[in-house]
């Protein structure tokens, strides 16, 4: 019941402020003999790395991350993994102004009120840093995956940009890797630098939509009522700083359907049922279908900006706040390897309490 | 970690199938001394039953509650409060021919490949009567709200059926208990009515959107990370049969705010901080501001249609399902109260959490 | 965090109180498929059932278990499984008098002050009737077993009863079912209904130690640290009424044991290790050996007896208590089948915990 | 459901292993505003540590703890604290020998057969080095004590080493803290050095039991059937190295008593009921009754022995196992402070789950 970890079997608690020593993930309940060494989670906690273009903030942090426990000899052993990544980059000073206001739209005002007591270098807490550890955590769960299925492929990537979408009629999955906003469109990618070139200059951010997708998936995963794939994955993708929104298959679209337009008809295929749609996002009931599980979340503007804001100070005194330090413009991007990481963490847990609970799929079809 | 259970302290965990015996909710964590009889339930059940107007399933089930444990001379134990209602119009013959076919966009194949063995009639466990101990449960916490912190109110209505919305210039609080459709606008009940008769006549069925709303919630629930308010929330919702969707404040329409639209802006007022908006449906960094709670999810059509849809049978073998039975054509008309009652549980929950871990507020302003 | 279940994933809730409508088990977490119907469990019921010889409360129950959801077809569906157990004969006046006073070294003061609302007939909540529905979800425990791990075997004995202890040179598994103490010795049965009788005709009451054996556990059943094998049955155990201490293998013992002593010697036989002695009970670092597993626990006198005892009522004024009513002279004998029913819970629970975190035994030896 | 974690509000984590770079422990849910520095919880590891005189193993650690996270200018803040204890003094070459042999008694047949893959470098995981991490964590839960309830007091001693008891009519408080056995008898002290000596030189081991008190609890932590206090207590102590046996008040001397003799009379004092006697424990149905609540466990010898036993290879072929390396020759002596801290957490725990779900006390007497 820690309000700091998700998971059930593979369970995961993250720790650790933006500006103290270090920050990290204590990763338990990864299967024994998975292949794993740092440089394998370095690979997805280079992809979220602050600083590596002009769209993201230009703190630099190496995030280098290091297993303390849990592997021995290139292999996890079955017991908790401590993952630990060193902050060096901590310029404190940038935010001694906001000790004592509160940024609009951040958390400042609610972990002030709560607890008294907030570490305000950098958000502590509340930073969107502390994503670097679920990423870790994220990069254990994809080396289980591919150890005990191996054809599971998780991929995310952004489907809007403020008032942007991408065109999915030039939907390209080997264009993501290759631009700087993980987008599957290389010419979206060019048109929204300039969109972002010119919202930062104007001292402002923006909200973003990021899509994952989970391909190779097999039926069953999942449980009724609230053990439900799609309820831990509403939780994982929710638990992400600035997300405000979280859709499976149509998602809120869903609303607006109608029963025949919305049923995914089935016919039988060479190795099983084939779905004619994914309305469901490759999710009935809470359980997976077989098909693609696809989960979209809107991520909300950074309220860290230079363009002033009202507020008051902790004695009350109103106030006009502009947020200097180096921040994103827009978060969105950096959560496309943060929402895999999570979809990951969620995919594996649910494989092994689906091991678990049932050993294998006991329904046959034809 | 049941698979069938919510909450933290606040504990519901819900059993039973549709055609059984009895359904109902097991309760832990209610505080002691709460007033509590029967009759406080039976006012949500009855919001919920089916066959009341001809907007939803001609089911008739009397869904009476009856408390059989962790109440004592009109008041709570402590101790677990267990909730039956007992099944009584279970015309299990009209789902006969349900028993090796799947309905398109129904759990059906998705139980069946997971667990091999259904209780098939009236979806079982899958079928949409679970609700009916949700809402029982969720009556609990609304009382112990009531003597907790009597200022919370929870209210839901629906904001969208199908390709019609609200007009929320039209908002009327106390309109919403006055129309079948929860609507708080009498001008949109009267024309949802003629819409949703088209539909039926038309052997279809329909999505909606429903916002389940909680004031008076003092600031400082939640917590960070992944205890988060709105993590909670997103999980409740999601869990509710047919949610594809859930949103929190603005939502998935955060994607495309600019920082300075998004930022709510603080003043002082007599009373404590007073935001200009509510962008965030307040809720910040996972704890709650004191604004209202405002969370909107989205409930997909029933699969359950007259118009023939292709599926297969357990076989194998090709077929046009066609859904008799009594179904809703909206479900999401009677999702209002089960929307309500997982707000009641998590927020109750949330305040229990936060009087365990921190007491109260320890922070002030001014 | 159900303050009322146990287990991981075979999860446990039990409800209701002594003289309520109804108590019962909620069991989530039972695999599918399972062959279950209402007599299997009603075996392990009729074995705790008072009232069957002079040994035992008067109370006439039935205990007639019934199952309201989770079983279809006469198997488990993977749903939760509601057992429940009405209550007939409740002679709450007996109780009466216990409303306003406090046994010496029961319950009554503690509920009294921790919750100022208890329901005191008959104990209410902490009455040892609630382990009525822990035997119910243990039989459920069985025939999952019996299912998954047919060669497990799960046998429960009192070792002790007062100063009295068993003779285990005339140790004999067939006995055990033969005789009204469950002893696994023949003579030591005869002499212990002398001895009773004397406790009974002098209104006292008196203690007992039970030991439970798990046979024919594969070996790496248990987790390192807390998820242990022991600690669960430490807990399971403790948590029945009256239990005072548990011990694993030697127990409290092993405190007096010099490192030669207590080193169970290894050789390899034809299937795998064979240990010269058991002084571990079948667990190592937390861990199954694979040999039986031995867990006893102590059972304290019932506080219910017809001596009097100085108290206070509820006004702080001093009273002599006599509890009159029906009570068990010695609550250790049907304390076996609630060992039992707890430890069938645990080694299915561990079970489910090794397939779905390991799968199978990852090390051979040979 | 993490295996590795125990508590409900207040949760510990442990991670780490004997011989890699560092273990420590994850501590969620600690309250705000409760100073604390890394000073304050090496006076509790510097009680555990190695080597501090001849009765210990040899190893030199300093075992300086660091905290990396939850707390800020002197005090938590609520958020996770990470304690890191990094290991110095790592002679792995000691343990090569053991790397493909099992010590009887000891975990490494369990670990291999259940995992595969043992760091077997100082027993890795299974050594009884990580209760420094709970040592550490302990420190934290007495920080919070000393803030939330500061008439607690917890107190460890050891109450036998081999079939040597202590004599409790010559039991000293003071005495505990100025003798190498943290015995409360001077003269006690003085004979077990003796008889360690001896029993050294013969290149044995020897078990010990250990008696942890709880003073100045309030009466009312805890809750009925599986929440309670001696549940939890148990598993905590079950939970540690080498324990085997767990005992609350009379532990399994209970099985030898009359009701009429474990009744613990009560009469009305000034400040509220006194017991005449506290046979229970300070634990009546789950709950504190507000006397001393009193915890003993028994510790099996160290399997880690000069002496050779017969063992196999994990090849499966006979071998004499002879432990080198640094052990103590009574792991008993050094649990004391390591009964001590998990009491601590567990009393914490119980004081924010009542305080959550309770509040405060709601019945009065007088």
């Amino acid at each position: 019941m820690s309000m700091n970890s998700f998971g059930h079997l593979f369970r995961v608690t993250t720790w650790g402020e933006s500006h103290g020593p270090a920050l990290g993930a204590t990763v338990d309940g990864c299967p024994p003999n998975v292949p794993l060494d740092a440089s394998m989670l370095q690979v997805w906690l280079d992809k979220r790395r602050p600083g590596q273009n002009e769209n993201t903030t230009q703190r630099q942090e190496a995030d280098a991350v290091k297993i303390l426990s849990g592997v021995f000899e290139g292999k996890t052993t079955g017991t908790p993994i401590q993952l630990m990544i060193e902050n060096t980059d901590q310029r404190s000073k940038d935010y001694g102004d906001i000790a004592k206001t509160f940024r609009p739209g951040h958390a400042d005002i609610t972990y002030h009120l709560k607890y008294g007591n907030r570490d305000y270098r950098g958000g502590g807490r509340s930073s969107a840093r502390e994503t670097a550890a679920r990423v870790a955590a994220g990069g254990v769960a994809r080396a289980a995956l591919q150890a005990l299925a191996p054809k599971v492929q998780i991929i995310g990537y952004m489907v809007q940009m403020g008032v942007r979408h991408i065109d999915r009629s030039r939907f390209d999955w080997d264009e993501i890797a290759r631009n700087d906003f993980w987008v599957p469109d290389a010419q979206t990618a060019v048109e929204w630098k300039a969109y972002l070139r010119e919202l930062r200059k104007s001292q402002n951010s923006v909200g973003a939509a990021v899509e994952v997708v989970a391909r190779g998936l097999p039926a069953g995963l999942g449980a009724p009522v609230y053990g439900k794939l799609d309820t831990d994955l509403a939780a994982a993708m929710m638990s992400i700083n600035a997300v405000k929104g979280v859709e499976i298959g149509e998602g809120m679209a869903a609303a607006a359907l109608t029963g025949t337009d919305n049923a995914d008809e089935i016919t039988m295929g060479p190795d099983g049922p084939v779905f004619s749609s994914n309305h469901a996002g490759g999710i009935l009931g809470g359980i997976s279908t077989g098909q693609d599980v696809v989960v979209r979340f809107a991520v909300k503007p950074t309220s860290s900006i230079l363009t002033p804001r009202k507020s008051i100070t902790t004695e009350g005194h109103p106030i006009e706040v502009i947020t200097k330090g180096r921040h994103d413009p827009c978060v969105g991007i950096r959560a496309v390897p943060v929402g895999e990481a999570m979809m990951a963490c969620v995919v594996l847990d649910h494989l092994l309490l689906h091991r678990g609970l049932i050993g294998e799929n006991q329904g046959k079809i034809g």
